[in-house]
């Protein structure tokens, strides 16, 4: 396979593929001076160089042809259209972390169409998928509802520590900024997670729930006492993360909401689904899923469904998803 | 479709499909002389006569044709064996309740090959599922394990307050029998939930964990106290329930364990998956889903997979699975 973007989850996901022995990397493309004409174990922390050179150009890379491309470059759809399309054309199926191809039929239906098309015309599967959106607050919602003999209504709620993740996400959730600098960035579109409509319009268009119009809200969560991470300390009346809430409306009534919360020492990290129906479930996972793990198992975890799909732009809800054993597991069973 | 098999799992389902536009009942089948003859309506506690009389012999009904048969008369494979290769020649989908047909290639194999060509020459797909196996406690685990990067032991526990349920599930868990009884009861086999050994199995070969053996093991829960339920009263010293426990063992090492228990007044049931590995995952339902509202429901839910699969013996690992909306949600979506 062929990794296409190697930034903190890129990089997350060839460590991971390292371990699985299924998987042999054949190709490396970042844009990025400081990683094109390195070794792609050394810009990713492996333990030793693995003999693929990263790219600056995606082209030829692409053109050596790969099973699978793994694409972890832009959460935009219309940055990434040209880069995926060349992926299909280069006969590679792809699994992409772009968060609004995750479920991208109602915001960009004529891009779907596009890219639907070139993957049918190449025969391979384009599949747009990660933790949120692709997992915690959509595909699971999905998997658990096969219970139900109605439902009714959904709502998800998912906090997460920021303290626990790495700079730049405890930095993109607006910890340490006044409230006035955290509403210019949420004005300026730069904090913002992408995903909650494409999660919300999953869930209403698989489970035939009413949504016409998605709202989303984003909020700063205030400090109320000081607050500290390994690389930050948030002062009192300092904001400590965001408060993003998706709300899924039809016929007046808010039939699918979707809460995400991120800040700096949320106590109780938690993924929750409740689906109102018959009968009502719930579901909690304490802790909640780790998001740069799960991501990175998400997508390699994908590809052997991939490579067994039919044709064309899939998401999450159209394939069977599980663990794919690595190393560790084949070695026990003594495989 | 056709409902082969009208007991109460095949009554639920034939409620449940007729709130579900998309499908259409053409047929029914049940040896019981008590409802062959009768109109499906009727026997089903439906508010109508539908039209469809209940066959007492399989042959015309299949041959007659349906897209899809829906199968729910035995938990023992080798006792349906004629009756699943009967749909699959009249050319229909199978989707079936049978607990051994879950996950049948370690204890059935050469029933599952002949199973799996039979499907793949009349060109229909044969699907085991249910709640137990075919969900709780096996396609969840494995949807789970999505967001794992390593699994090494999987740990599930399903406690069911038994008093809740229908009176021959409370029988079946031997409420109100002495000890003897209950001893005496397993040794006949009587006492006995099918389906663990395929769930450990479904579990272990798709997630690369090592077990060799399954052992399984049978006990009484006694009553401390009395306790009651709309039908039973259980005194102090009697069995309220059982406690069912399966251990996969491999390389000296218990890495799939599954432990169900169902008795009268479990003050917490739950549904709950731990996954060692990395990360650790832990995932609960408070409350459990309900068992027999949800067979009914994941075997009707299943249909449009199925549809969409590939010919073969398929398991619910194998297919995506989701809610299919119903009469209440197309009409609040204007469909």
């Amino acid at each position: 396979m062929i990794q296409y973007g190697v930034g903190p989850i890129g990089a997350g996901i060839v460590r991971l593929m390292l371990q699985k022995p299924e998987i042999q990397i054949v190709g490396a493309i970042d844009s990025d001076p400081q990683k094109a004409g390195k070794d792609l174990g050394r810009i990713v922390g492996a333990e030793r160089d693995l003999g693929v050179i990263i790219a600056g150009e995606a082209r030829d890379v692409l053109r050596a042809g790969a099973h699978v491309v793994v694409h972890t470059t832009s959460s935009y759809l219309t940055q990434v259209t040209d880069q995926l399309v060349a992926c299909l054309q280069a006969g590679s199926h792809v699994v992409s972390t772009c968060e609004e191809l995750a479920y991208p039929f109602r915001k960009h239906g004529e891009l779907s169409q596009k890219l639907d098309r070139a993957a049918r015309e190449h025969r391979v599967a384009l599949l747009g998928t990660g933790v949120n959106p692709g997992f915690a607050m959509d595909k699971l919602v999905l998997t658990l509802s096969t219970a139900c003999q109605e439902v009714r209504r959904v709502k998800v709620r998912r906090v997460v520590d920021a303290s626990r993740r790495r700079l730049p996400l405890q930095k993109k959730v607006g910890a340490g900024m006044s409230v006035e600098e955290f509403q210019a960035q949420v004005q300026a579109g730069v904090i913002k997670h992408h995903g909650l409509p494409e999660s919300a319009g999953m869930i209403a268009d698989s489970l035939g729930l009413r949504v016409d119009t998605i709202e989303e809200t984003i909020e700063p969560v205030v400090a109320q006492e000081t607050v500290r991470s390994e690389f930050l300390e948030v002062a009192p009346g300092r904001v400590k993360g965001v408060r993003q809430v998706a709300r899924g409306l039809g016929g007046g009534q808010e039939n699918v909401r979707l809460e995400l919360e991120m800040y700096l020492g949320a106590p109780e990290p938690v993924d929750t689904i409740e689906l109102s129906g018959v009968p009502d479930l719930k579901l909690a996972i304490p802790g909640g899923i780790h998001g740069d793990l799960a991501t990175a198992a998400i997508a390699v975890n994908c590809i052997p469904a991939l490579l067994e799909a039919k044709p064309g732009l899939l998401t999450s809800r159209d394939i069977p998803m599980r663990f794919l054993p690595g190393v560790a597991q084949l070695q026990s069973v003594g495989a």
